[in-house]
C-alpha cells in the first residue's frame, strides 16, 4: 500500500476547529427517507453535478432509449477513502493500525526499542513514519497478519465499535458522506450493482460495508495480504500472512475490477489520482458512462485539499476530468450536508 | 494450473461408444419447466442424495428454525470441471488451447520445430505433453496471453460457438449436467447466491457461465494470469500477460473464495481431490452445512473414474466424505438424466 499519512496528529487544531462546525444544525440532513418522492438526492443542491447524475441514470434505464444498459451490466464502482468516507487527517485504516500497535505492545516488549514501534508507542507518528513505506509496511503487517480471517474480522468490528475520529470525535462509520449514501441508494433502486473498489484492505472494509453502505462483502474489492489454508484440530481456517498480495490502487484498480467483477463498470466514483485508471477504464467502454470525482473544497465543513495534498492528492485526475468533461463535484457547492446527522 | 490431460484423443473409441448412448431417448429430460410444481429436482431419483439436498434447503430457509440462515449468507460454491460439466477425456479448456495453437500456427512458423507445439501440430498430444507441466504452461500462455481482455472474451465465445466434444460431437456448453442445472435453479429460487469456484481460468469461464448456468461473471472464481493496464490511443485496455497469477485449486480454492466473496459458503459441490479444501472450509463453519461430491460412476452414460484417474482424481476426498458423512452422489444411481436433451 502507498499510504502517506500526514504528520503529527497533535497538530490537528485547525481540523478540530472545522470539526466543531460539523455539529452545527444543517437543513435537509435527515436522509433520503424524509425526501420528497420526486427527489432521490435531497442532500445535493440543484446544479450541474446532480443533473449529470440524474440524466445518466434516466438514460441507461430508459427501455428502448439509445443509452439503455441492461440491468445486469449496470456496474458502479466507488473508491472509499475520500469518496465515501473522510480520509483526513489520516486514512482510517492507519488509525486502526496505530491503535492495534498499542493494544499489542504488551505482547511485544521488544517494540519499546524497535522502530517504527518505539516512536509510535510514544505517540510520535511522524518519527515512526519517517522511514517511509518500509516502516508503514511493518506497522501494517504487525497489526493485520498473524491471526485467522475470522479473528481479524472480530478485531475490526470491536475497534470500530469504540474508536472515534480525532477531530470530530464521531465513530468512523459516521464519517461517511450523506450525499454519497443517497447516490448508492439511488443507483441500487435503478438496478445498479454497487461495489467498493479501494486501495484500503479488503478485509478491513468487509466487516462494516454492508451496515454502513448497503454493500455486501462480496462486492468489496481492495488491497490484500497473503493467506494460508490450515486445518487446526480438524477445523479449516485461513491464516493471514505478513506478505502483500495485491495493491488495489492506481493501475491496480482496473485490474482488481476485472479480476473480481469481470465486467467493465459503466459508472465510477473517485476523488484522487489513485482513482484515475479506474475512471479511464470505465470511460473507455462503449455506450453510456458516468465518471465522477469528489473534489474536497469545503474547509469549513470537511477539508479542502487537492493538488498538493499528501493524502488523497487530486492533480492529474482533475486535469483529465476537465479535458474529458467528467463530472467534478464540489463538496462546498454541490452538497447541502456532509455527514449524516448524529444518531 | 495442474491439468494432467489423458493421452491420445484418437484412442477414444470406448468414449465414442458411450457417447452414442447419450442420444438414446430418456424420460424426464425436459428440464425443470415441465416438472411437477412439488419437485424442484425432477432429474434426480428419489434417494439419500436428493433427500439430503432438499432437507438442507428446507432447514436453512425455515424462518425461526434452528438451522435457519439469512438469505445474504446463503452462499453456494460449485466446482466446474466434472461437477457442472464433463471433464473427460480432457478438460475443455485444454481442447480450446490445442485448437488455438492450430489457429495461431501460421503466425508462428517457429512452432513447426519447437516443442511442445511441433507435436501438437502433428496431433500428437501425448508427445506434446510428455514434458509435463512446463509444456502445458507454454501451451496455455501461448494461447491465453498477448491479447486484451476483450479480445480474449471474443476468442472464447467464437470457439465455443463452433467447437464440438470429440466423443459426443455436441457443443461443450451442452455437456453440462441437467441435475446440477436443476440444483442451481433450486438453490437460487431459495435465495442462494451461486458461484463457480474452479481450477479453470476465470476468463475462460465468464463469457458463457451466465447463459449456461445462470451465473454472472462476477460470481465466477477461477485461476488467473497477470494483466497490465495500458492506454492505447487514449483508450484503456487490460493486456493479458504470459505469467501465472493465481491457481484456484486445492488449498487455493478456500483462498479464492475468501478473497472474492469474503463469506464462508454454507454449501459446496465438487467431484475431485482438488475440491477437498473447499469442502473442508465450507464444512468448518458454524450452523447448517451441505457438502456434496459428484461421483462419476456411470460408464454407460458418461464416464466412470475416481481413485486412479489422472483427470478428476477422487481419492482422499472420497475417504473424507465417508468419514464425515458428506453427501456422495452416484451419477449412475442418483441421476435420471445426465445432459440436457439436445436442442
Amino acid at each position: 500500500m502507498t499510504l502517506r499519512p500526514q504528520a503529527r496528529l497533535t497538530t490537528a487544531f485547525a481540523w478540530w476547529m472545522s470539526g466543531v462546525l460539523l455539529f452545527a444544525p444543517s437543513a435537509g440532513a435527515q436522509g433520503s427517507a424524509s425526501a420528497p418522492a420526486k427527489d432521490p438526492l435531497p442532500a445535493w443542491y440543484e446544479g450541474d453535478s446532480k443533473r449529470a447524475i440524474v440524466a445518466f441514470v434516466q438514460k441507461v434505464t430508459q427501455p428502448g432509449g439509445e443509452g439503455f444498459v441492461p440491468a445486469a451490466e449496470r456496474i458502479a464502482v466507488f473508491d472509499n477513502d475520500g469518496t465515501l468516507w473522510a480520509e483526513q487527517p489520516m486514512y482510517t485504516q492507519l488509525f486502526f493500525a496505530l491503535d492495534r500497535v498499542k493494544a499489542l505492545a504488551p505482547l511485544h516488549p521488544e517494540w519499546k526499542s524497535q522502530e517504527p514501534f518505539a516512536s509510535l508507542l510514544k505517540d510520535d507518528v511522524k518519527a515512526a513514519l519517517a522511514g517511509g513505506e518500509r516502516g508503514l509496511f511493518e506497522i501494517l503487517m504487525a497489526t493485520h497478519a498473524g491471526m485467522t480471517s475470522e479473528e481479524f474480522e472480530r478485531i475490526v468490528k470491536d475497534w470500530l465499535a469504540v474508536a472515534k475520529h480525532p477531530v470530530t470525535k464521531r465513530p468512523y462509520t459516521e464519517m461517511v458522506y450523506e450525499p454519497m449514501l443517497e447516490l448508492l441508494t439511488y443507483l441500487r433502486a435503478n438496478d445498479f450493482k454497487t461495489y467498493v473498489v479501494s486501495g484500503g484492505g479488503v478485509d478491513f472494509m468487509r466487516p462494516w460495508t454492508e451496515a454502513v453502505y448497503g454493500i455486501p462483502p462480496e462486492q468489496v474489492v481492495g488491497s490484500m495480504i497473503q493467506m494460508k489454508f490450515e486445518l487446526r484440530d480438524g477445523r479449516a481456517v485461513l491464516v493471514r500472512l505478513p506478505e502483500a498480495e495485491f495493491v488495489d490502487d492506481k493501475a491496480g484498480k482496473p485490474i482488481g475490477i476485472q479480476r473480481h467483477i469481470g465486467r467493465r463498470p459503466i459508472a465510477a466514483f473517485g476523488n484522487s489520482d489513485g482513482d484515475l485508471e479506474m475512471l479511464q477504464w470505465t470511460a473507455s467502454g462503449a455506450g453510456s458512462r458516468l465518471c465522477l470525482l469528489v473534489h474536497h473544497t469545503d474547509a469549513a465543513r470537511e477539508w479542502a485539499y487537492d493538488r498538493t495534498s499528501s493524502i488523497g492528492r487530486l492533480d492529474k485526475a482533475l486535469d483529465e476530468a476537465k479535458a474529458r468533461a467528467w463530472t467534478v463535484v464540489s463538496m462546498r457547492d454541490d452538497w447541502k450536508t456532509i455527514y449524516p446527522v448524529a444518531k
